[in-house]
């Protein structure tokens, strides 16, 4: 029995120019709005996903950090699931040997059955667009299965984007902006890379995980209302978007923080402004986020210049662009007044040393008494605090890091037990791959069932 | 020596369809678009104010609750007190006696030097418009004291706009549309009253008064940086309000609260996306605030219609309209899920027996199941709950009713020292004339020293 396995693992991405609402008039997952995000480093934040084809593979099965879900239910995104394998089957190529032999035919690889295998390296309670990175890696690692070459650039992006369609950014590494594309048939609305992950190395991002209070509104149902009845979503999508993300591109190539950071916040800002002219009106920051966004403004301030700039996606997590030279006292900053909790840093965040560091920084006192003026240190309001910073696209791994047996092309079991093991209250500490918890798609398969609604994806 | 004394009440107005912004363009105070709002009664809350003129004054004097304040400085708020003085002094006429004999001439009137008490008769802290009550009261005793005709309609709103914008729509009741206008020398921005109080007897308004967290924006300050980098509120002043007022006329016209609810509470949200957009974002809902929109959907989605709209200004109080059939159950509802403080109902709202009654009623379970998805019933969240009605203008009081000795024209020491007493830790429990707070003008005066920051006055 031929068996074919492949594993890989895919980053997530944070927009900088926010993506909210579908264009339901060309339909296929393409947005209102073009968009665009970094990259960040998948040694933090990733997903890992391993799929095995065989003939003697009897149905397309998925298994989640050892549960096994359905996939041929009528659900959204058991549905997204079949067309992205559909169409990556109709793209298969011949498999060949080091030698360029052929060792399976397109289409006898085609017509085999595949088991996946797929979990994320950080909380899917963090929220921090894990079905981006799901349904990247996913679609990345069926082109190494299938052998896939692109037809034309960004092809597997507009397989992405039907998955969810921020995964397509999740595609490549550093600025990655998403095109909304103008043909009918919408095979232009693909992510392109500008600038890769080797172009700003010094961008970093410090993400403070929010506790939510009570539950959110789906993204993928929240943009539909906005769209349909947010009077200044429309302007922005029409009128603002466009020039902002020209301006967005100038100051990435430029690695201008000032600009870029400045962009950062508004874009993030406007985009919460469209979800609370939607109605009935939605909400995605509490009062902790508004917290961080103060205290940002408060650090920007003093410093005289932007050296921090917030952006939120469908959630209340902070995610805060920095650059190297001004990460550990923005650090220091935000971890006085969201302190660890007693229990100490280790389970805290995916960096303790750096952390630790932070913690035994002095903070200057006018920066202090500003901060105070904003909020009184307690712990409780952050669940974590992660240390990331802009990172490369999937990466293909050996056959040493299958989630699935060789022999059998069935999960791990082993593997699959520890990372239920490691699967802490919070979701575990994160960090590839200690911390793995529901992957994306445990989410995406029980969407129906409201889980997604702690997942704030999108954007 | 002649001195002639007049007293009048003015009410708090709250808009439907708000006011941010400044057209600095035009300047006089003028907004960059028209809004509308409907006047309180102002038997439950309104400002007081009594003017005396004579020969025998030296100054022009000004005292708030017994606190005497600087008339003289060179604060935003004392000139515009200076200009609203200076313009109603051009606009004197003759006083004359009931026989239509003149008793002093408008020259001789003009120039005697007056002394002005007021007060607001509810919570400053409540902050619900206490400044728009306070300059429409000046403007309309001074209009009485100088026997003032305007010389064409709303001639008195171009000038109590440029002591406070929203001030011009308090000196009518019911229904009141304040027109950006158009002429270079702003004489057509002024208010009109487009249905009075007897029109829609039936509105009511449900206040809950919020617990605002740390300082907030001053709204003179937030609405200017707003103009300045608010690309959604450029967007909203040119294209979505004046179609917007139109719907909102109509639907008041026609006492179609499900038309006038929802636009109300589309235009709030609007206006606080606006304030969001802004660079630095501003925010003025907070958590508890949210609640209280979450709790009015699900009121009426429980109802299946619109009965329940809620409007915010700038600040976390939410004001709630609806119809008297309706007024008692959503009171019922809101009073579940923010119950009064242990010292029960008393020093909780201005309508103690309508709070009782409405405690002892039973909710219907699936509105109770519905709210207990969105908040847990605590005390503390909201300081107060006021309950009101749609209202008339101002009045003109009697003699017996001043604040001012007819013979000494100095204010009433026992009456200030009564309204000291009656000054409770929130403010007092409201209601005229039971608690009077600082008033207006006290907050007006020292606005330099951030008093202003607890007023959440305007829109």
């Amino acid at each position: 029995m031929p068996m074919f396995i492949e594993t890989c693992t895919a980053p997530t991405n944070i927009a900088v120019i926010k993506y909210w609402g579908k264009d339901e008039a060309r339909g296929l997952n393409t947005p209102i709005n073009s968009s665009a995000s970094v990259t960040l480093d998948q040694d933090d934040l990733c997903a890992m996903t391993s799929i095995a084809a065989s003939s003697d593979f009897v149905a397309d099965r998925l298994w989640l950090n050892g549960k096994e879900e359905d996939t041929a239910g009528n659900g959204t995104h058991a549905k997204r699931l079949r067309k992205c394998l559909a169409e990556m089957r109709g793209l298969a190529r011949d498999r060949v040997d080091a030698s360029g032999a052929v060792v399976c035919t397109a289409t006898e690889l085609a017509s085999y059955k595949v088991h996946v295998v797929s979990r994320n390296t950080f909380p899917t309670a963090a929220g921090l667009a894990s079905s981006a990175a799901g349904y990247a890696c996913l679609v990345h690692t069926l082109a190494k299965l299938y052998n896939v070459e692109e037809a034309y650039e960004g092809q597997l992006s507009t397989i992405a984007r039907q998955g969810s369609g921020s995964a397509c950014r999740s595609l490549y590494g550093g600025f990655v902006k998403w095109v909304k594309g103008r043909k009918p048939d919408a095979t232009d609305s693909m992510a392109v890379c500008v600038a890769d992950q080797a172009h700003w190395p010094e961008l970093r991002a410090v993400i403070l995980v929010i506790n939510a209070g009570k539950k959110e509104t789906p993204s993928t149902e929240g943009m539909q209302t906005s769209v349909e009845t947010s009077p200044l979503l429309a302007f922005r999508a029409e009128s603002v978007v466009e020039p902002r993300l020209a301006a967005m591109e100038a100051a990435y190539r430029a690695r201008d923080f000032e600009a870029f950071g400045k962009l950062t916040m508004q874009d993030s800002n406007q985009f919460h402004a469209t979800c609370l002219d939607t109605y009935p009106p939605i909400f995605y920051l509490n009062d902790v986020s508004r917290q961080a966004i103060r205290l940002c403004h408060a650090f920007n301030e003093h410093k005289g210049r932007i050296l921090a700039a917030y952006t939120f996606d469908a959630g209340p997590n902070a995610v805060i662009y920095c650059e190297a030279k001004d990460r550990d006292e923005l650090l220091a900053f935000m971890l006085h007044f969201f302190p660890p909790p007693r229990s100490g840093v280790e389970s805290y965040t995916n960096k303790p040393a750096l952390l630790k560091a932070a913690a035994a920084m002095p903070l200057e006192p006018a920066l202090l008494a500003k901060g105070n003026e904003l909020r009184t240190p307690a712990a409780g309001d952050v669940k974590m605090i992660y240390c990331t910073a802009v990172g490369d696209g999937p990466r293909t791994l050996g056959a040493d890091e299958a989630l699935l047996d060789a022999a059998t092309g069935f999960p791990l079991e082993q593997k699959l037990q520890k990372w239920q093991q490691t699967l802490g209250p919070a979701g575990g500490g994160g960090g590839c791959p200690v911390a793995p918890t529901v992957s994306t798609y445990a989410a995406v398969a029980v969407a129906a069932i409201g889980f997604l609604l702690v997942l704030k994806k999108s954007n």
